[in-house]
C-alpha cells in the first residue's frame, strides 16, 4: 500500500470545477498486476468531454479521467515475467493516467522501446493510432496515391501528413485558416488549400485528375460533403471528428450513382476489436515511428498534477501550437 | 433489312411530349448478333428521369429509353450458337427496350427458362436484382435475422419482402400511409411501421431488441436518419433511392461511435463491374424465382407502343398498385 495523488472527478461539469486532486491509497500489486510509475499523460478533446459528461462512455464516478499515458514499471506481482522494473509501458486504454501511479494487469500493458522521447511516447494511443489505422482499414493506398483531408491542422491531420509523406502517399490538405498553407506544406503537405464552396474541383485540379480514393473528415458539415466530392466512384469518406457541430450532409446522387461509402472510425471501438496482440503490434510500430522522428506530436506546455486546473483551462484554447500533458510523477 | 416501330426522343423533357413512335430500320443481324422481338418492357422510375434529361446517363440522342425487357429470339446471324428462335431472352442493360424489335450481340443476352410470366421476366432486371444484391451485398445475414427498410411499399421494397421470406429472414417495414400496413403483413412483411418521429424506438420494440444489421433506404431525408438510428454498431445503411428529394443527414455521433456505414447502391454499376457471367447467374436465379412466383411484381396496366403518352402519364401517377408494362410486339 503506498499514498499517491491522481486527479479524481466525484460529478460531470465544467472541467476546471470536477477535476479535483486527491490522494488516494494504492494497494500492491496482486497475482499478474504490475505497478507503473505514471510519467506522462496528455489532455485529449475526449477528455474535456468526458469531464462535461458528453462523451459516449461515461466512466463510473468517482473515477479518474485519462485515456492514455506513459510510465515505468515499478514493482511486478507474483506470476509476472514479461516486465521488469524501468522496462517503458504505454498504459492500456482508458486506463484513467491522470495519476502518479497505478496498477495494471500485465496482459493490458506494451512495452516499448526505450529510446522513444517519453512525451511522444504519452501521445501514441490515441492521435498517431487514429491516424496510421484510418490510412489503412479503408482502402489499400497505392505508393504514390492521394488521400484528401480537413481539418489537416490537428494531432490527427499533422499526423496523417508525416504518415503518408513516409509511406509514399500524397495528401491534399484542407485547412480554414489561410496562415497555415505555408506552416503545413513545411510539415510535408504535398497541396494545402483553404475551406471554400470551390473545394471539390480544387481539389480535383491539385490531383490533376488522379483518382482519390479515401478522404479523412473530423469537421463535419459543408466540408465533408466537399472533400467526399472530390473522391472517385467507390471511393470512402471516414469521418472520426465533427469540429464544426454540423451533422454531415449526403447528396443521394453522391451516394448512389458515385458510389461514395460513408464510414466512421473511433479507436475506442479499434482497440475493442482488434484485440490485445493487435493492438500490441500496432503501438510497437508507433514507438518505432516515433523513436524515428517520423510521429512527432508537439507540445505546447507541460503542467505538473497539481496545477489541474490551469492546465485545463489551457487545452480548451482554440489555435493552441500543441498538445498540453501532464507530468503525473517527476520521481 | 425490316421496318419496325420503336419509341424515339430527340430531345429531352416533358416525357408525354418528347417520346414519340417511329418507324425505323432494322438491318439483319451481323455476324455474332441476334434479333430479338421485344415483347414486354416496363416503365421505370429511371426511365422518367432520363427522358427528362435528369438522369445521371444520358443516351446520345436521338435514341430509344427503356433499360430492361423480355423478347423471343426471332434470327440469328452467323457464329451464333448459344441460341435458338424461339428462346425466351433478357434484353441488355440499357438496351433501349421500348420497341418492337433489335439486335444485340449473343454475349450480351441471357437466355431463360420459359416457364417464367414473360410479364415478370421483363421486369426482372432492376428492381428484383436491386432487392436481391442489396439483401447480399453488405451483410452476410444469418437465419432469422432482421433487416429493416424504408419504401417497402415500392416496387424494390415488396420484392424484399418476398426475398426475405423466402431465404429465412425477417423485415421491418416502414411506410407512409397506414393503410398499407395490413396489405403488406399479408404480403409477406413480419412488422410494418408507419413513418414518424419515434420510428427508431418502435423498430427495437418490434424486434425485441434483437440486433438489425442491415437498413435499405429509397427515401433519404429523416427517414433514413431514423433507420440508420435502429441499427447496431457496425451495422449498414444502403441508399438506392431518394424518393424525399432531401439529402441524407448523418448525426456524427451514429457515424464516429456506432460505426455505422452508409453505402449506396445502384444496380447500374454492379452490371458494370460484376461482369457478363455474374449477371447471368443472378438472372437465371431471379428467373427461377419468378417462376416459382417467390417474385412476383403487380401489374397496373398493359399499353401498346403506339399508346405511350397514356402509358407516361400513367407510370407518374401517385400511389399506383402495380407496375405499368409496354406491349412491345404482339406477334
Amino acid at each position: 500500500m503506498q499514498k499517491i495523488r491522481a486527479i479524481i472527478i466525484r460529478e460531470h461539469g465544467d472541467p476546471q470545477a470536477v477535476a479535483k486532486l486527491e490522494t488516494i491509497n494504492l494497494p500492491s500489486p496482486t497475482v499478474g498486476e504490475v505497478r507503473v510509475r505514471v510519467k506522462f499523460a496528455p489532455i485529449n478533446p475526449a477528455d474535456i468531454n468526458v469531464l462535461e459528461g458528453k462523451y459516449p462512455i461515461r466512466p463510473e464516478l468517482p473515477g479518474t479521467p485519462g485515456v492514455e499515458g506513459v510510465g515505468v514499471v515499478e514493482e511486478c506481482g507474483a506470476d509476472v515475467n514479461a516486465f521488469a522494473p524501468g522496462d517503458v509501458v504505454l498504459l492500456p486504454h482508458r486506463f484513467g493516467t491522470w495519476r502518479e501511479a497505478g496498477n495494471a494487469h500485465a496482459s493490458e500493458l506494451v512495452k516499448i522501446r526505450p529510446d522513444v522521447p517519453l512525451e511522444q511516447a504519452a501521445m501514441l494511443h490515441i492521435n498517431p493510432a487514429t491516424a496510421l489505422v484510418m490510412l489503412r482499414e479503408f482502402v489499400t493506398l497505392q505508393p504514390g496515391e492521394w488521400i484528401v483531408q480537413n481539418a489537416a491542422n490537428s494531432a490527427v491531420g499533422r499526423c496523417v501528413i508525416r504518415l503518408a509523406r513516409h509511406f509514399g502517399w500524397r495528401t491534399v490538405n484542407v485547412v480554414r485558416r489561410p496562415e497555415l498553407v505555408d506552416e503545413l506544406k513545411a510539415a510535408g503537405a504535398d497541396a494545402v488549400l483553404v475551406e471554400g464552396e470551390k473545394l471539390s474541383a480544387e481539389i480535383k485540379s491539385v490531383t490533376g485528375g488522379e483518382p482519390v480514393r479515401l478522404a479523412l473528415n473530423a469537421v463535419g458539415g459543408d466540408s465533408a460533403t466537399r472533400i467526399a466530392g472530390a473522391l472517385v466512384p467507390g471511393g470512402t469518406i471516414a469521418t472520426y471528428g465533427a469540429m464544426a457541430r454540423q451533422p454531415l450532409k449526403i447528396p443521394n446522387g453522391q451516394l448512389i450513382f458515385q458510389d461514395i461509402a460513408w464510414r466512421g472510425f473511433w479507436i475506442t471501438r479499434w482497440y475493442q476489436r482488434a484485440g490485445k496482440s493487435a493492438a500490441a503490434e500496432l503501438l510497437g510500430e508507433l514507438a518505432s515511428l516515433a523513436a524515428r522522428g517520423v510521429i512527432f506530436t508537439p507540445v505546447e506546455a507541460v503542467y505538473p498534477l497539481d496545477q489541474i486546473a490551469a492546465a485545463l483551462a489551457h487545452a480548451q484554447r482554440p489555435q493552441r501550437a500543441g498538445k498540453i500533458l501532464l507530468l503525473c510523477s517527476d520521481s
